[in-house]
């Protein structure tokens, strides 16, 4: 199928694309030492194309359903839940799946109560966990000073420390790569003081803005990378904007010089702000909607298509139920956003 | 189900709280006097349960999803896409539908493109037209004084014209109730200048936040009245908060006073701010978290629940798969939000 027998509006993919995202994170950090993030895309096929293109199958996602999904299609070879959760009840048929789909999971836990909701899940089958160490966002997270209390809790529990996981995450944003650099060190401080008293063999951080500032953790979470937006554009990584919305002009104002596009508030993740209108200029989003300003050169037609890029990936890819994956022009593929929801 | 027992986050709808939010617009705009707008919902349990209560059974939609639901569920005895459209081929199945179906849709056209795809559609059945007048708001309709040329345009393609429609959306969610008259009227002296063109016996204008303002347009489209949200909260409208998420508090840090549930961004439409954590303060959404800052005098414990309303009701029903329609703290019904995506 081409591009223009798509209905609108459409996610797409650029299999190009993303490939070249995929080989320049496993340049930087290959195999073991990529975690590479389901809620950045929670689809998949693409964690699997992305698996089988970079030899990396260590995943890690934010939600049970992520889990679940990941289990259920034979992806869950070294799959953590870097997350809290307290439904021990889930957790617990989570980890009767991953026994009889022999996968591997573990789970962030930072407090009594969600070494508790493990435990309990436990009974099911083996079940490890990492120390989440609150390392500077303000989030979750135990303090640096409770880590090893709440390591031996959890081995008394009966469940398996691999180690300390922290989120940088007031830091993967930021422009400035010195600042960056200085604030991974000052949360690695933190993050390492923990491990000190945890012990365990994973430590885990970092994201796309810091995937390489990051020497001692041995593994870093990051996601956006595969599929990229806006804002992680503005940061100067050698990761290239994969995916667009592609939506049809159903409305030109000549006299007010504007024109409006079936792609609106239902398609883009908006807290990082307007999606960007390749070739024109935002004006305004609405529900099902994107007003924008034709480039001065350009005579926009009712029924032309027009590429938008996202602010944040994350939530706009929450947002589709599929992606349309692209080479040039040609749908070469479909693949179901089959992780959204909880 | 008790709401303790629900997984979270979940969607709740306080049935009391919408059966007030339905009584209070039909007392204002009964009957044929309002045009519910499904794109502040897509569901089609809720579209029942307010025909049903108010005996309004017109309604409006903003895609073609949304118009081929409706009428697959036996609710488009009036049915009209508030919006304009290219796709002939899915226009024209959609006619086809509504003919099996019995039902009556029109669909709202501002230039020659579009008028020619309805066209094409009505091979499969009679489909009527409204011409959508910009009447100030920067998106779709045409100018003032093209409207007579489209209709008769329109006439010509074999199709039926009933009127006219223009969305004042740049008034509507104004906090201040004069200047919302105000501009109501300058925005229908455009939308009469037209009609006088077209002719028809539909004027379809409005919204909830200016339901109450409309003396000559003889439908008003408003949809945000029945669930709510804390924008349209600010203008003291006569409908209550009906929709909230409800969230698990999965970490709690003491030291630095916050604690974080587990609903984000992937749970809320962000466009218009923040969700509001009742009886708390918000601090920032992520992904999957609201962090929050809890009031001086609760102690809030890992495991309790919170109740969170969106600042923009559309697009995070959007974000749902289902509602949980709860009496007091007990589940009722379950909706399906069956008309997302596209």
């Amino acid at each position: 199928m081409h591009l223009n027998d798509l209905p609108t509006p459409a996610l797409l993919i650029d299999l190009d694309l993303l490939d070249h995202n995929i080989d320049s994170m496993s340049t930087a950090r290959p195999g073991a030492t990529l975690r590479s993030h389901i809620k950045a895309h929670k689809c998949t096929s693409l964690a699997r194309h992305s698996a089988q293109r970079s030899g990396s199958d260590r995943f890690c996602c934010a939600t049970l359903r992520e889990m679940e999904g990941m289990v259920a299609a034979g992806l869950g070879a070294d799959l953590l839940l870097a997350n809290e959760t307290l439904d021990s009840e889930r957790l617990g048929r989570l980890v009767a799946a991953a026994v009889a789909a022999d996968a591997h999971i573990m789970v962030a836990v930072d407090s009594d109560e969600t070494i508790a909701a493990a435990a309990h899940a436990a009974i099911h089958g083996p079940l490890d966990v990492l120390i989440d160490v609150n390392v500077g966002l303000p989030r979750c997270g135990c303090d640096v000073t409770d880590a090893g209390r709440l390591a031996e809790l959890a081995r008394r529990a009966g469940l398996g420390v691999r180690g300390v996981m922290g989120y940088e995450g007031h830091v993967v944003g930021n422009a400035d790569r010195s600042w960056r650099t200085e604030q991974v060190t000052v949360s690695m401080s933190r993050l390492q003081a923990a491990h000190d008293a945890v012990g365990g063999d994973i430590t885990s951080a970092g994201g796309t803005g810091t995937y390489d500032l990051h020497g001692w953790a041995n593994e870093v979470q990051a996601g956006s990378y595969l599929l990229m937006d806006t804002s992680y554009g503005q940061l100067g990584l050698p990761f290239a904007q994969a995916t667009s919305v592609l939506a049809t002009v159903i409305s030109v104002n000549r006299a007010e010089n504007f024109a409006v596009a079936n792609a609106g508030l239902k398609a883009f993740g908006m807290d990082h702000g307007e999606p960007t209108v390749v070739g024109h200029s935002m004006f305004f989003t609405s529900d099902e909607h994107a007003t924008f300003v034709p480039a001065p050169d350009v005579q926009v037609r009712v029924g032309d298509r027009i590429t938008l890029w996202p602010g944040h990936i994350d939530p706009t890819m929450a947002m589709h139920e599929r992606a349309y994956v692209m080479v040039g022009d040609e749908v070469v593929d479909i693949w179901p956003i089959d992780l959204r929801n909880w």
